[in-house]
Order: structure tokens, then sequence, then C-alpha cells
């Protein structure tokens, strides 16, 4: 080969480096969750893959970031080919580390959190690490979707999770996302063939029934341990629930505005009263 | 007097008290910050006050729940007149065993979190403890009011923050709420006399600039500690930063509900192209 040749050869291969998306993985189940995993060689087939998770097991932590202490960023050897790091921190605490530290200004093209063992569907999307890390990127800019597969077991089938994870970060990858940049994906524990395809719905009205444990630790002092059901009073067709519960899987476009709209005419008559 | 008289007069005084609400009072900044004891003072003048609050500061916690160990509850001297509960785990855990434990399922009228030392005005909603733990009785299904002063100082003056506290408190218990049941008042630092009155807003676009101080433990590990500013870039006349920079007292009506509504159509093409 000439040396022209090779050059627009290196060249060619550099731009098409350049163009390859790069795909920030994040979760909550932590660093050795089979779910990261899965996601993991998901996101290599589209691009540059960064992983930043937390060293341990992170469910539940909502928004919760670490402000009174310090973090640790460790890189560490788990996925072949690609940069890994782990954090003592939370979930969002990762994003943040992933942005300011790893990634050092870099700006994702896409940021993915999970698969999350257990769903986020509904009223979990409020407690969960998996969405928040999600949010947290999507707030700073960044495209975001947190997937989730309904199955808490660490021997979970992700192959239909891992196909429409696929098919799902194409789409997005290839179109944008016209308003917002966050979805919240679930997708149901049924075999590959079985998912139907994806609705895109609204967060269902649904709740969680709970209790505590009561129990004399070892050294006869009392404690409660959190317990609960999770109940859906919400059928209508156009939630997330109803997807999954009908084998689609269920994609909620989300967002970090809590402003209740429909409440601020009705409240209104307070800026008189006072 | 009577018998019959004296058994009237018994009686009258026992409705009195079955008629005056039971208002749940919670916090993230742990039951010893000031904030809290301000809150007290201002719901125990309508009626009957339970406090369950974190053991130490929880700020920043989110709408964080503990799932993995349990907690513990204990009876506190603190608040005269007042039962009071510190418990170990986040503000969210407080509420959920302030229904489950303390009260047994004996429903408050209203939930109030806070007065907290700082702001939760615009996305800080979605970091804070105060407004998680508000959110979490609004899902129970009680009237829910989350109260933040614009003073993170331990030596914070309340007393706007009573004052206004007290109003809002006092319309919500007469009114009630015609839409939805949770709001997030943010209090400026000016005194009771300068504040103009309150306003009915929603949550400014607002964000965090932020990064990462870096230095070395005395064992010579690296740690990383958060650092950042707010900023607000949304300067409509209708938020809740517009509302506290111009000396009002903010009121977003706010919700559980994360669905982005105006995107699922937009979006909704996926559907068709999976």
């Amino acid at each position: 080969m000439s040396k022209a040749l090779i050059f627009l050869f290196n060249f060619t291969l550099k731009l098409q480096n350049m163009q390859k998306p790069l795909i920030l993985v994040t979760n909550d189940d932590g660093m050795l969750a089979p779910g990261i995993r899965a996601l993991v060689e998901v996101a290599k087939t589209f691009g540059e893959v960064v992983v930043v998770a937390p060293d341990s097991p992170q469910s539940a932590k909502g928004h919760a970031i670490t402000i009174t202490e310090p973090l640790r960023l460790s890189k560490v050897q788990i996925f072949e080919g690609v940069d890994a790091y782990e954090c003592s921190g939370t979930p969002v605490d990762c994003v943040k580390l992933a942005k300011h530290i790893v990634l050092k200004g870099r700006k994702p093209d896409l940021c993915v959190s999970g698969i999350n063992h257990g769903s986020n569907a509904a009223i979990n999307i409020i407690y969960s690490g998996t969405m928040s890390a999600a949010m947290e990127a999507s707030l700073e800019g960044i495209d975001s979707i947190g997937f989730s597969l309904l199955d808490h077991s660490k021997d979970a089938n992700f192959e239909g999770s891992k196909k429409y994870a696929h098919a799902i970060i194409d789409f997005v990858l290839k179109n944008g996302m016209q308003d917002g940049n966050l979805l919240n994906v679930n997708i149901p524990n049924i075999s590959a063939d079985e998912i139907k395809g994806v609705k895109v719905c609204r967060q269902a009205e649904a709740h969680w029934v709970e209790g505590f444990i009561e129990g004399l630790d070892p050294h006869g002092q009392k404690y409660y341990w959190l317990t609960g059901d999770f109940v859906n009073t919400d059928n209508d067709e156009g939630t997330d629930i109803w997807a999954l519960d009908n084998g689609y899987v269920s994609i909620v476009p989300s967002s970090h505005d809590l402003t209740n709209y429909k409440a601020i005419d009705s409240f209104k008559s307070i800026e008189q009263n006072i």
C-alpha cells in the first residue's frame, strides 16, 4: 500500500472511532451484579463504554448523594475492553464522579443504568437508585435510560432484557428524544420470544402496602425491618403496569419536574388568604 | 357542680380533644436541629403532635429507604408535652415507622417536615430528605408540607418561617388541598416583616454546577468530596426561585408522578419501530 493509502485508511478508522458513541453505564445493584454485565455487553455493540458503578449494592437509595463524607473511586478489571470504576457512594454519586473525574468533562452520548434486578415501574421509580442515576445524567443534559427486569433473582435471565435494551438504545441513538431526555424501561420476566413489543406509557398510580417485622437482636435490642407488597389500583391501559402485565416492555418518559401543575390554580387562593 | 354537669364538661373536653388534628412532624436534619424545634412549636398550637425524626443528620438522602438492615426506634424526651421518637434510618424510614409502629395505623391529619436548614426550591426537591419524607406521607394519603428556610446556619432565625408555617398549616387544615396533597414551601432568609406574602409556583428549571475537591486522606489514599454552586437559568415569574428572590414564600404543589406526559406522544413512534 502506498503511504497515501495507509494514511487514508488510518484516517478513516480514526473518523469511525470518533463517530462511535460514548456510553456511560451505571447501576444500583453494584459492579458485580449480573444485570450490569448484561447491559455492558449490549452497550459495547454500539461504541465506547465507560462504567462507573457502586462498589456495593445500593438498591432503594433513591436520589441520595454523599455530602458529609469523602468518596472513593478505583479503576477495576472486570469487563473485557471496557474502562470500569467502582465508587464508594450512591448511584447518583457514581454519575457525578463519572462526569467530573472519570470523563473529565467529555459528555457521553448516552447514559444507561441497570439492568436492575427487580421492577422500577410505577411508584418504584421514586425509591430506585437505578432510575435516580439515570435521572442525574439527564439533569446534566445527557439522554438517559434506566432498564429494569421484573426478577429480583441473581440468576435472572437477561436475554429478553438484552434484546429490548439493544433495540431501544439503537432507536434513541439514531432518533434522539424529542421531548425530555429520560426513559424508565421495565421488562417483563418472560422469554424474549414471548415479549410482544414495547409500549410508551405513563407511571401507574400503584403503591406499597407495608409493615415492619419486629425482632430482638443478639444483644436483646428491638429492631424493625421493612417488608411489603406492591399493590396496583390503576388498571388503565395507558400505564406501565398494564403494559408489563400484558407482555410488553414498558417505556415511561420521565422527568425531574415534580410540580403538580393541576394544583397550582386550585391552590392559588392561599395567596390572598395569608 | 352536679354529676350531670361534670359529665357534660368532661364529655365536651373529650370531644374537643377528638377534634384536634393529629400532626406528624419529621425532618432530615435530625432531632436536634433548631428547625424541627421551630416546627414542633408551630404544630403544637394546632393539636396533638407526634415527632419521628432521624437520630443523625440525613441531608440529601433523597427518597432512600433502608431495606438491607434493621432499623432502631427509641422514644426520647426532647419537646415538652410531645411524644418524640428517634429513628436510625432515613427521613422516609421515619415516616414509614411513624405510620406502622408509632401511630399503629392512626392516620395523621397532616404531616409537616422541616423546617429544613437550607433551600429545597427548584431541583433541590429531588435530593432533599425533608421533601422526600413529606412525599412519603403524601403517598400514604396524608396532606403533607415540607418547609425549608434559605439559611444553612445552625443559628438561622426561624421567626419568619414560623409565622408563615403557621399561616400555611392553618389554611391547609381549614381548607384541605383540592388537587394533590403535597406542598414544597421555601422561605426567604429575610425578617418576618420583610416577607411580602406567599406565591404558588412551579419548580424552577435550575441546576447545580458541581465539582469534586480531591485530596489524600491520612493514609495516603485519594478521596473526592462533592462541592457545587446552585445556578438558576429560569427567570420566569411563575417559579419558586423568582418568588424567593423577590421576597415571597414559595409554595410549589408537588407530586410523585414523574411521567413526562409531553413526551409520551412524541416518543410513541418507537412502538412501531421495534
